[in-house]
């Protein structure tokens, strides 16, 4: 069989072009740029890595990227009122607070000050109950990736048995509720299930997001299933460090017909859809209505 | 096989007595008496109904039941002002607003400006959010009885197949997150489910939540399911009148070890766990902390 290897560079590339488009649109037609807010607190070297590749791609987008660093022992009502104060500014459409805070800032507050028209990553309670109670909200970005790479095999879903590995409040509850959104039958499946082998087996697409390296085996797959291997994990092998997913690729290749490589998978397709959620939630705010990316 | 017939009223009267020994408790302990605001808007003959039973229901349960009626021409500002004030009113531990709401007026605008602290019947955006982020909030009533009446006949559900069928907001989406915290493999089947007789038999514990008459067969159910029956549906049969569920039952009780009758069921569930709820939001937002029940 001819396996197709979904290419999230490619895909994110082609995402990350269709916002540049709509965020020159916005400017032309209506004299909106979007901006994008983001908070790091503290000095963690990796945090920091990621804070300045979003600015960075945030500006390549068209878009305005605005930077706010607080010390490490910043407190969390120091926090909160940096967050409210973004909620107020007219000018911001997204805020997104990096992950992980200082262990004495309690994230979920901090979170939830977050306006949930601005919370570009997902995050808040009210934007998660949008998403099970199917209104227009934003949707954390991991999840939002996966399901758009599963489209570009297959642009439509519907009926299609979903099996959906890992019940994380990040990616596998908010990936079940999206494949449900595209008509799959969805079965959310995790570290109690009784015999996950033949639960996977039963998937036309499956989705592994667990975080164990190479849990998911060949002949865990069914022939001719789409995977998507969410899972980003570090292995020390014959004395060097590599990435592999969820899901033990060379085996499983063999059985799907496409299937998410790691690296260059659903990661790249993240900051995509971080710009995505951006645009989306400044047109909105700003009372353009609906794009659609 | 002895089926056992799960009595919804039994069950019912049970936890609307522990409800009654919260309150007591609270009453003698912290002299705190819960009270439940309730908002009829018009005049629709099955509303009043309603509102008049939760009333009786929550005064026999030993709590303070509020009803304030608009008028059926009230305009949207004038029932969320109302909704505001109650939020405000410090002896108000919960706000129910009947529905349907009359045409002019936006259902999901109301129900929003209910304090999510006082969502006794679990609808906002942000108790849905709780709800799939795994935080303590305020569940929909019916999904709860749903669960509550599974676990009389197995106290533990984990590492069982769960297949609900139906999707709505009120009651199959909640139900499968509930499930999914009971630690259940469970699966969301619907109307593009493609082959929605070999998916249900395949659970365990089989919920059906879909609104047409005895859909599910006796032969769609695996021996020695549990099943609940969350329709209610009214058939006209041999000139008579009938409430049957979304189960064919007479059939379905060959297979099931244990299954929900219509009515008699669920439907005396709803209220009870709406007392659950009401008790449960005046000891947290009282500050006396969680009530088990």
């Amino acid at each position: 069989m001819m396996t197709t290897i979904i290419d999230g560079k490619a895909i994110a590339a082609d995402l990350r072009e269709k916002v540049a488009q709509a965020v020159s649109a916005l400017k032309s037609t209506h004299d909106i740029q979007p901006a994008l807010a983001v908070v790091l607190v503290g000095e963690d070297p990796a945090s920091q890595v990621y804070v300045r590749n979003k600015g960075i791609a945030t500006e390549k987008a068209g878009m305005k990227s605005i930077e706010h660093r607080l010390a490490a022992d910043a407190s969390e009502d120091d926090v909160v009122n940096l967050v409210r104060k973004l909620n107020a500014e007219e000018g911001v459409d997204g805020i997104l607070v990096q992950l992980p805070l200082p262990s004495h800032i309690s994230s979920s507050r901090v979170i939830n000050e977050i306006d949930p028209d601005k919370d570009v990553d997902g995050l808040t309670e009210v934007n998660a109950g949008r998403l099970i109670l199917g209104k227009d909200g934003l949707v954390p970005c991991t999840p939002q990736g996966s399901v758009i790479m599963a489209k570009t095999v297959r642009p439509d879903l519907t009926s299609l048995n979903a099996v959906v590995v890992g019940r994380s409040i990040l990616v596998g509850k908010p990936l079940s509720m999206l494949l449900l959104a595209e008509n799959c039958t969805v079965t959310m499946a995790h570290s109690r299930t009784a015999d996950l082998a033949a639960v996977c087996r039963e998937a036309d697409i499956l989705c592994a997001a667990v975080g164990i390296p190479r849990l998911i085996k060949g002949d865990w797959v069914k022939k001719g299933a789409i995977v998507i291997d969410v899972g980003i994990n570090r292995v020390e092998e014959g004395g060097k460090s590599r990435l592999v997913g969820d899901v033990d690729f060379d085996s499983a290749k063999e059985n799907a017909s496409a299937i998410t490589p790691v690296p260059g998978g659903v990661g790249p397709m993240t900051i995509a859809c971080l710009l995505r959620n951006t645009v989306v939630a400044a047109a909105r705010r700003r009372g353009v209505g609906e794009i659609d990316l």
